[in-house]
């Protein structure tokens, strides 16, 4: 919205709850936060923060999920935004205009407090967020179990597992934080996983693990040793944590960040077991035959990228996967573009905000696309290079890393601005 | 007692609780524990071990008391010590025989189930810990408290915080662990200092802090100089996490051992303040002015050195300094030994260990101390090279290295076997 407001192009605004913050909203009434009491951000303050509007001075470098959801209430009010975002409007349905003068452009049907209603645009900016729809294990683990089971994104509060035998299922950030806080006021903390994940601290050499010096002009192979070596000599092999020994390299997949899950395990506070291997009723047994009771499971196993507005046919993400052309650009609907729709190594914001402004250079004309074969070969080259990367999972469909993803849109914004140019005929431009 | 009876050297054992363990007993019926439901031991499984009874393999690197607790059980039962101990017999007073034929030996008086009685020892070995009598601070803050207050001694459970607006005023391994405890389940925790300490946490390159090879063969200046490198490139400056900054070099007072502060002040979960200024009723203000309602504080202020058995004009510890020869032999009080009354940078049990053997050498006679006068000016000279390398505080009249400790003990001992040799006119021995 700042983008584009800032670039004067029109648009509507639709949100379905009644408050800007999305998943850092705790109980947010759109049912889509899976914030919980103790979720703190995971990148560091100064390097999140917007560029147009740094985060209070008085902020710790590692926010509480109110700090984030203030700050995104202070950011609309300072730039005048909230009056241009419809609330507790719901989108219901989205799609291409087949027939008529509305040929190509979008349709929108919409439900607020007055009924339904429709409205046709020339272009979509998707920002639904990834992390609201629970992805459960698949295929699911053999037998049953009689205990409570949820998902981590019904996962509120740590006085839920008072003094209970708890399953964490997961080696993502999350995961991290529940074993942890289970182990503060559980009778037991467990942390099973089906593989290993390498995990990071948050704080590293007395900084923010992500404002270490890092730059896309050193090639990925030295970064990677170098992370390797850091890794390493700061946290040592994961199995000497009793964590599964990761079957990739380090930097082949997410990491994950936690500072705490290392110190509670070496202090026995959790019990770090292989992957299960049977849901017993009341017990569960895992890879290595053992048998534990256990009150509650808490599956961390990740969330799918679902668009309830999207008929399957026409927009769809199997596997989490939905290749887009520098995860911003539908290569073959025209005017349908996502934002935020990338998992980075690193921040969020300041690449959704590189994003917005690119978006509002396309809509202005003064950015224009590749050709649609053109986007298509590149985007094939760069899943290849992804795929190359990162081990292949669900978790790892739209990885990015900070730096390159930043650099390279700048080089893409430079050339779209020179195609545009020379559609104009105005051959000045560079 | 291991190493007497292994030397077969007679002794009684008083316990004034029904078990072994003392300050590792949580809820110790002798009122003696400081130990709260999350502690967990800052020195690693393999290097606090005894050396003739290693602790099991299945403990985590940092166990929980209670796992301490079953390890000494365990410990006095493998060598069949538990017979030998007087359970629920508290020591009332000892002194020394001023006449007659037992002059110069120990008059012991305790109670049992069946009364008071006495016996005459040649020696006494006092072993009654210094972690049990609450040191509050002194001068006390100016001003009345109307909430809670509370000695870190008699901090039992986080739970006693649930909701409440907690202030830990201290900067020891307590402290941080309080405060952490108060973070988890308080509506808030601050933690305030009088003076700053370098924090440090207790696993450090992937590895146990105290397992890093260290040896007295390398110089202090060089170590002190390593430490203080290592320490600046993994935890930076304290000022960074809010804490004040130290008034003293790293390693010039004892090292705060905790891997969670940091990374809790880093999240705003704990709210670092500078010192108390007065107390105000529900309200405390601080050095920098600041006013912040509190419902309960807990003074992690330390304990004193005391004897409760000594006459104090005999035998005290004003200010927590009682000068021993090597931390073990009275200079002018013949058979009058302490074991443990040490604070190593490291662990307590294998210097312990060490004393033990050492004292059974002296009471089999294969061991001498040097005379009075020179054991006095050796004291000295040691004394001067401790308060020159510590901060002069409560916190340093025990100070010593684990290294430098072994090492020397092992020198002296080889000295007094030399003398004892001498003295018996047996010049074979070296």
């Amino acid at each position: 919205m700042k983008a584009l407001a800032d670039a004067n192009v029109a648009f509507d605004c639709f949100e379905a709850s009644d408050r800007v913050g999305g998943n850092w909203v705790f109980g947010n009434k759109n049912g889509m936060s899976s914030a919980y009491e103790g979720l703190y951000i995971n990148t560091s303050r100064d390097r999140m923060q917007y560029a147009d509007y740094p985060m209070p001075k008085s902020y710790p470098d590692f926010p509480h999920h109110t700090q984030i959801a203030a700050y995104f209430n202070d950011y609309v009010d300072h730039f005048g935004l909230r009056r241009r975002i419809s609330f507790e409007t719901e989108v219901l349905h989205a799609d291409l205009v087949h027939e008529g003068e509305n040929r190509g452009k979008w349709r929108v049907r919409v439900r607020d407090k007055g009924g339904a209603w429709e409205r046709v645009y020339d272009g979509i900016l998707v920002a639904n967020g990834h992390h609201w729809d629970p992805l459960w294990p698949e295929p699911a683990y053999p037998g049953t179990f009689d205990g409570t089971q949820l998902h981590a994104h019904h996962y509120r509060s740590k006085d839920t597992l008072r003094g209970k035998r708890v399953l964490v299922v997961g080696m993502g950030n999350s995961a991290m934080d529940i074993a942890v806080e289970a182990s503060e006021v559980g009778a037991k903390s467990f942390l099973a996983a089906r593989r290993g994940a390498y995990v990071i601290p948050k704080y590293i050499f007395g900084k923010p693990l992500d404002q270490h010096v890092t730059t896309a002009r050193i090639p990925w192979s030295v970064r990677r040793r170098a992370m390797e070596v850091i890794h390493h000599l700061v946290v040592g092999d994961m199995e000497r944590y009793g964590l599964p020994k990761p079957d990739h390299r380090f930097g082949d997949a997410h990491p994950t960040v936690s500072s705490r899950i290392l110190d509670r395990l070496v202090h026995g506070a959790i019990t770090p077991k292989p992957n299960v291997a049977e849901l017993l009723g009341k017990q569960v047994r895992f890879a290595d035959g053992s048998v534990e009771d256990v009150d509650v499971i808490i599956w961390c196993t990740g969330y799918k990228v679902t668009f309830p507005f999207f008929d399957p046919t026409l927009v769809s993400a199997p596997n989490n996967d939905l290749p887009l052309f520098k995860r911003v650009f539908h290569p073959s609907l025209p005017g349908l573009m996502f934002l935020g729709l990338l998992q980075p190594i690193g921040a969020v914001m300041p690449l959704a905000e590189a994003q917005g402004k690119w978006i509002a250079k396309y809509l202005r004309h003064e950015y224009e696309l590749p050709p649609p074969a053109e986007m298509r070969r590149t985007m094939d080259e760069e899943r290849e290079r992804m795929f190359a990367r990162y081990v292949k999972s669900k978790r790892h469909t739209m990885e990015v890393d900070f730096d390159d993803y930043l650099l390279d849109l700048e080089h893409e914004i430079r050339r779209g601005k020179r195609r545009s140019a020379h559609r104009r005929g105005d051959h000045h431009a560079t």
